[in-house]
């Protein structure tokens, strides 16, 4: 279906005028994207894409667990076996297989992320079916062969001011560096995602704390020495740019032991001895050590709490991480955060950016608890919850206490380099919609809203990520 | 009131016309009730149903508790004591008790589904009121007395191409024999609903578990010979034309015990010494040994957790069961069907269809789900949901990530026969609007919305369940 | 921005059209206000009110989070601290700072409550902004210097018919004598709140205990002693008016205890020795002894249960309560009233208003509670929910299972008091959209919609309460 100009405002004439108006001011302004999990080696060696599935459906999870979920085997989809098994590889009928099935993604947003990729960069207003899955994926090839259709390319066309990677503190950063020898200017910062080395129940926790050593000349064998590893790894990824650090645990429990309970706990960690117990106050003491830390080098703190990962033991034993199979689960903020607050919360120049996968928390918890603590802001709706109706609910429900002005924007948070666009523009939409009701309804002036809408779609991601 | 045509539209008029033009495809299309608990018997005997307020007011818990909680006690409602104590017998101040009380009912679902009923079956397009309950309950007798209004009439008036009963291991499925063999061809199918020999705290568990082994000619007495007691009934019951198993139990609990544990478990369960945590795991057991069964005989499993059941034992003791006194609680599902899905969560043929009390797992753990095992499907909203905004939140919440098509159309789950058609019409015109909404904000196509209307109003209920 | 006669109401012409003329009918009834904190000594004293800021900011805990939640420190908006420090007494330099900051109340109730008032009140329909902060405190200092703007000549302007403060069962009542004895014949009536001889957690419980005893006469060192307290104590609040007693606790936790049991638990409690277990059973079996004593006395039970008072230790101990750092928890209803329910939930006569924090209970809980239990009421939506996103959602997701008459009108909760007619004022707004709605959608016609309106604005809490 082409491209509504009107798309995800309301039907109310008057209020749809009062969302145009305001759309019209922020959907030309620059994307700045404080958090997401793009590869930085696309932007480092700016090579040509392979072909449209390796695009647009086999690193998409919202994609083929869709497909998957009605019985499409992901090996099918192309997406790459542990064991290095055989998986589909013509690009074309991984693509006739999406196509074959597209209106499963029928009120979906990775359905509107998809036509406007294809529109706004191929030129494709068709709606995909099984009859145009051969003509669209010649279209797409053709486009992806061109020069302008680099990855940096693309990066310049979709007006991006900053894009932050996330990368484990393993990671050597290479491909951030050889970014910055190239002299492109595009900017490309890391974030600082210590998961592998912070929490105990990570494959290859042991080996990753060796390796942590090495790369950071630190004694890991005390947690002083532990702590200071990540004192010497955060000062290096933000040599590469970094403003924030990551975390993506089961829980939000935080925890602020003393010196000695912590080496303690460090103690049972480092020597594979943790319980699970051990494993979650661990996890939970790191979070305020973190936060300790950003107060001396200024990273602000992510918590993305609240998913059960890797749900399907047989999935992840064939396919790994990441392949759609996390879930979320009922989550706690108000007793879990308590001991990071109570330690930090008043610090200031401290920002803790909350995120949930439990919507029922925004309301109940989140926006009480952002309008207390002046470190605490309200990340946006997050991964299955990135959609209309998702952003939709999270400002209905936060807004009337936290205001505007505890939250920070936008985050696109994906791997698909192409949707970036897509997904800033659909949060911009819902944005507008939602302060042309507050306009219609008498509860904003237009004027308002106005500055309102560009807070969400720029400034407010820029300064909280101090971008 | 007379009923509006353009009830439950939203009333944005370039909205309300889409709606409209969604609906008028789907109105007529034949009712498939794959899940509901109408009596058997109404059909094999086809009798005349006796009064008004026998019809309407005393099998309906929905009717009876509201009134009940503003203060009319149930024995003036006639609703039968089990000591067999008096209550009212008088149909018609039966209903003129309800009638003084219906302002009770605004802004309920009985409200709308009672008038679609008096309009469509009566001809009564007033509004009830003490005023008229006299002059009203005379009509409807007076149709009541007809042939027309005979049970198989009314089957065949509301275009029920086919409805399932729901029915225990102990029934002896007399009623589903006697309509075979009346050689009516109403299809009336049974379900398999073994809760009173699952639930070890079902009233009469171990009796229970004497008559289920005379039935089936098994040893209940090993676990071997209790699981091949199932296998016998629910071949006996797919005799009967059954499609599906239901389980209506207070958690999503599953389990997936090695053999020996599972034995272990149910020598306890047959002796009656059963802690609550064995009845609960015994359950969630049982719940994997259906699916496991599903697998070979292709029943359908259904899953209502969630109810608190007879919450007044002082209700409890005077009425019995099923008289709106089960009251919903939280409910997970991402660890609780953990072991059902990790065990055949990939089975191909295998369709397992839960269902919710707690609204806030739609988005946080069901759609998810759903998404990733291909056995998964989300059942319509249920009970105190299967309402106008529950059905509307529904859709929001379980759209986004689950599509359409991990869903089942429509359950109408109730007792309470002539309100069937309005229980599918109510279904039909949500879900007409809330598509209609996703058109005029450009989400879906027109086109693409009247094939979605047509498969949530009849083909994915007539093919999820087998009908 | 000047008030907008169609504030609150739905855009489409239609139905805002309906909202209209429903609110036409309740817009001037007159306030009943049976909950909240207005300070009784106001209207006993009846002087004026100092300044603005001593007005509007620092009494509202709503305001001053907010701005403390972006870095204003509650000492410069002159919140007294607990040892007497400094603070911020300059009215004029408290209200430059909010009027700076008058942007974070964008999309908050806060703003329409504040632009209420200062519109009717103060005749000003200006934004508040920095620019106008001096000429605006100007003008409102200058109507505060005049008699029609004491307490009593509000109260009459406010067009209050009843009013209900909160007290502890130690509080002399010497306000309300000398209201009585004044001879005005303004409705102020006391309410009992006894959470500070109830709760063992609370601060200064033992000696509260004494003081309990010397004020009644009783001996509290037994619990049937303790119990006569109360009894004596409500009996002296009941002869200032109380038609309710409250209890804020940290869950929805009854009992039922044996009396032996009973007087075991109070023996630990009065010897301060209860544990944490014990506390939370103290209050739970409280709560049902206060039912029992309502069946008696006829006071109507209010139960606000989930609040974490005091989130942040370091708040509480530089500010002490109530300032704006108590956060919602999740909070369950079905297994926590049953011991009371069971109790006496059928007994005639009996009225028990349950409030709550944790909207996910609204539909799930509370409202299937309240269709079965006579004596259980809905409260309003509350604190953080007394808005109108939290009203709208409170309507959609309890009325079709509750109904309009399980619940109580509107509570305007607030030690605000010149905010009283602005929050009446958007709550009859939000229900009359709501009813709109309703009709529009043909769920209900407009003549029904009409006394609803008037039962929500007016009636429904002046028979709930009894006032």
């Amino acid at each position: 279906m082409a491209l509504n100009e009107d798309r995800l405002f309301p039907a109310e004439p008057a209020t749809r005028a009062v969302a145009r108006r305001l759309y019209a001011g922020v959907k030309d302004l620059p994307i700045v994207s404080p958090h997401g999990h793009t590869d930085p080696r696309w932007f480092a060696e700016n090579e040509l894409f392979p072909d449209p599935a390796q695009l647009l459906i086999v690193p998409d999870h919202y994609i083929f667990r869709m497909l998957a979920s009605q019985g499409v085997p992901l090996e099918d989809l192309g997406v790459p076996r542990r064991d290095g098994g055989e998986v589909e590889t013509d690009g074309r009928r991984i693509w006739r297989r999406f196509a074959e099935n597209f209106h499963l993604f029928r009120g979906t947003p990775s359905r509107l992320w998809l036509e406007h990729t294809l529109e706004t960069l191929f030129g494709i207003d068709e709606r995909i079916s099984a009859a145009n899955a051969d003509s669209l994926y010649d279209r797409i090839a053709a486009h992806l062969a061109h020069d302008d259709f680099r990855p940096r390319a693309l990066f310049e066309r979709f007006n991006i001011e900053a894009i932050a990677t996330t990368e484990s503190p393993l990671d050597d950063l290479k491909w951030h560096a050889m970014i910055r020898e190239s002299g492109w200017t595009g900017k490309v910062v890391t974030a600082y995602r210590p998961d592998a080395v912070v929490d105990p129940e990570f494959e290859g926790f042991a080996d990753n704390l060796v390796r942590f050593a090495e790369l950071t000349g630190c004694d890991t064998g005390t947690f002083a020495g532990y702590l200071e590893a990540h004192r010497v790894r955060r000062a290096f990824f933000k040599s590469f740019g970094a403003t924030s650090s990551d975390h993506g645990h089961p829980t939000a429990t935080t925890a602020n032991l003393s010196p000695v309970e912590a080496e303690t706990l460090y103690r049972r960690v480092v020597k594979g001895e943790a319980s699970a117990a051990d494993a979650e106050l661990f996890r939970g003491q790191m979070l305020t050590e973190m936060a300790k830390m950003s107060l001396d080098d200024g990273l602000v703190l992510q918590i993305h709490p609240g998913s059960v990962r890797n749900h399907s033991p047989a999935l992840f034993q064939r396919f790994g991480r990441d392949k759609g199979a996390d879930i979320p689960s009922r989550t706690d903020y108000v007793r879990a955060l308590k001991p990071l607050l109570d330690a930090v919360g008043f610090e200031p120049g401290l920002t803790v950016v909350v995120f949930t996968l439990d919507e029922t928390t925004y309301a109940r918890e989140l926006a009480p608890l952002a309008g207390v603590y002046p470190c605490l802001r309200l990340g946006p709706p997050w991964w299955f919850f990135d959609s209309p109706e998702g952003m939709k609910r999270f400002r209905e429900s936060a807004t009337e206490t936290a205001g505007f002005y505890n939250t920070v924007g936008f985050n696109d948070d994906t791997r698909a380099f192409p949707s970036i666009p897509a997904r800033h523009d659909v949060a911009r939409r819902v944005d507008c919609a939602y302060l042309a009701e507050l306009v219609t309804s008498h509860r904003l002036d237009e004027d308002e809203a106005h500055e309102v809408a560009h807070d969400l779609a720029y400034r407010l991601a820029k300064e909280a990520y101090r971008l």
